[in-house]
């Protein structure tokens, strides 16, 4: 079996690196020439919108998924016309369209922060602060931007060039959370423990898992991703980010693939999420999503800390996605797993153990202390 | 950087899939156009005594290791004057002599099956049932049978067609041991627990890991690991056999790479054999060797049972290596995790959580109902 993926960066790279054992090859299609997971797989180069390239492309392999799920509906039709895509274009189509994604949340009996079309009419009684973000094509706090109050609403809108957006007032969270699901050919769903986040500059920073919840937080999670994963026919992994505001689960957004904040997973978790988004769209049996121990996973934007200072770190795995060092670019990230979530944040505080530095850590450090506290 | 591996198999394969999150690239040097870590690496093919096509290999590499370890003096000459080779020559000419190896053993005072070279004088007080082995070569129960009685042997010689041999013992051992230790280009050493290994056909079946043994062996299975790399100023990772003789250990043989009875440890150790070996030759700090848990190996030899009935088995962890079924060839393994041992067998033993069927897995319930009554 050879399975194509549109998008050649670190979730397809992380992708094949767990199907491989499988038994199964990869394909990715991807516009750069060194696209990091052309060292796992056979790199087909091509524009995302390149509707005869994407065709040959999937001519060539047994089903097809995304690392990249900003793929026009012509590709997504092209595609699917050639061979199976997992996760299905509904799924795809419906995440890229903010306003639809909060409509189906809403159809859900999914708890969503207060929200608006822009251009459109703005409710007397809407509150700011708020963000102002485009319907399309938003990624890593992308296209988005904060609104203080009504008067610069105008000029927010400008800044986004008049795009189709949504307005949303900003949710007063107590933490960010996620959850990873899993959903199978057959209709069966499994879901992660969820996941405790910490962005910076819009970009996920730093992931502890288990989030430290009650079991009805976790169950709530699980049914909201149950019934999402059913209403969009699901095949694979996926993400839903929450706000914890008061002990409520407010839905922020999915995403149609494996997550960053899924990467724990990897070492953190019985069967990783990528093996598992494998085995969901191979039609294979689902893997367990238990939880080994404590995970706290770091993101490396930019550039990497000193390997052999992460390397001398107890329990520390070092992921290199072998991409070149660019302002706002991930390059990788570690995870360190411990039996204890104390020995996690010792870890990280002990400098005579780790000579691990940079924001990540000291964003872990205080996530770590809240965690404990709680 | 990149790393360059002798022999493009199972091993290099799984070397590949651990050092790529290192950041680090791979080619493979092997005779077939389809050696299955192709998928993983750039595949150069060449014969392993074409030593103009090694000398090339080794050029485009920063350092060379190996997944065959059978490659001819001249080979490694040719491979050492280019770059660095790990681990080092005189390790790889120790273990493909069994008489000089036996001698270092001995040395080392580490003990050993009474043995003696054939042709050679066989001294009047030499037990038998012995085995009779080529000094080179041989692995996998390849090149060797056993001699029953003094009046055969002239016979069983002529059968390795006068080959130099060497003739041991047969040692009347309890159990199978061994252990896989790393060393670091800095000299650090560190060691696996021991592993409980069954065979079947001279090729290893079932792993159990950590073996049940006293603090007292580990310490000694340690000690004789140290002793044995420090004296061949060994780098990377290797692995040594022994017989449980009423609780002695006897040391069969070594190996001066990753092991079969080491594969447990992707999945049941916090840091893999794979990655170790690439950590210590890159010259990056070794990673951890705690098992997690217990786990329980099983190879698949000639062909794969039904992947999907593995895969639903609780715990399971898959690895196919992308071969042709073959009769005698190593074609993948299953690892089982999990944090109790009786879990284990009662996980094999349940009929409807598991299909996984076939002689690995009689030969591991049996080995489990031992290890669990020990």
């Amino acid at each position: 079996m050879r399975i194509g993926i549109v998008g050649g960066g670190q979730l397809a790279r992380m992708l094949a690196l767990a199907g491989i054992p499988l038994g199964i090859r990869f394909s990715v299609y991807d516009p750069a020439p060194d696209a990091c997971a052309g060292v796992v797989a056979d790199l087909i180069q091509g524009d995302f919108d390149d509707l005869g390239a994407l065709k040959a492309f999937a001519r060539q392999c047994d089903l097809v998924t995304f690392d990249f799920e900003n793929v026009s509906a012509p590709g997504l039709v092209e595609l699917a016309s050639r061979c199976p895509v997992f996760p299905p274009p509904l799924a795809l189509s419906t995440s890229q369209d903010r306003l639809k994604e909060k409509a189906l949340f809403a159809m859900l009996g999914v708890p969503v922060a207060p929200h608006c079309a822009v251009p459109g009419e703005v409710p007397g009684d809407f509150r700011f602060p708020a963000i102002l973000k485009t319907t399309r094509f938003g990624y890593d706090g992308k296209g988005q931007v904060t609104v203080a109050t009504r008067q610069v609403l105008t000029q927010a809108h400008a800044a986004l060039h008049e795009a189709a957006c949504v307005l949303e007032s900003k949710v007063p969270f107590d933490r960010e959370l996620s959850i990873i699901a899993v959903r199978g050919t057959d209709g069966e769903v499994r879901c992660y423990p969820l996941t405790e986040n910490v962005h910076a500059g819009g970009v996920l920073a730093v992931s502890i898992a288990p989030a430290r919840v009650s079991a009805a937080q976790q169950r709530h999670a699980e049914a909201i991703a149950h019934r999402l994963a059913d209403a969009l026919e699901y095949v694979g992994v996926f993400a839903i980010e929450f706000f914890d505001v008061d002990g409520q689960l407010v839905a922020n957004e999915m995403a149609p693939r494996v997550h960053n904040s899924g990467h724990w997973t990897i070492e953190g978790a019985v069967t990783s999420q990528f093996q598992n988004h494998i085995r969901a769209i191979a039609g294979l049996p689902l893997g367990d999503c238990a939880a080994l121990g404590y995970s706290c996973m770091l993101n490396w934007v930019g550039s990497l800390p000193d390997r052999s200072a992460a390397l001398r770190t107890p329990g520390a795995h070092w992921h290199d996605y072998g991409k070149q060092a660019r302002s706002g670019r991930k390059v990788g990230h570690v995870t360190l797993t411990h039996q204890s979530c104390r020995a996690l944040l010792e870890i990280l505080e002990a400098r005579s153990t780790t000579g691990l530095a940079g924001p990540p850590v000291e964003l872990a450090k205080g996530l770590l202390h809240n965690y404990l506290q709680r």
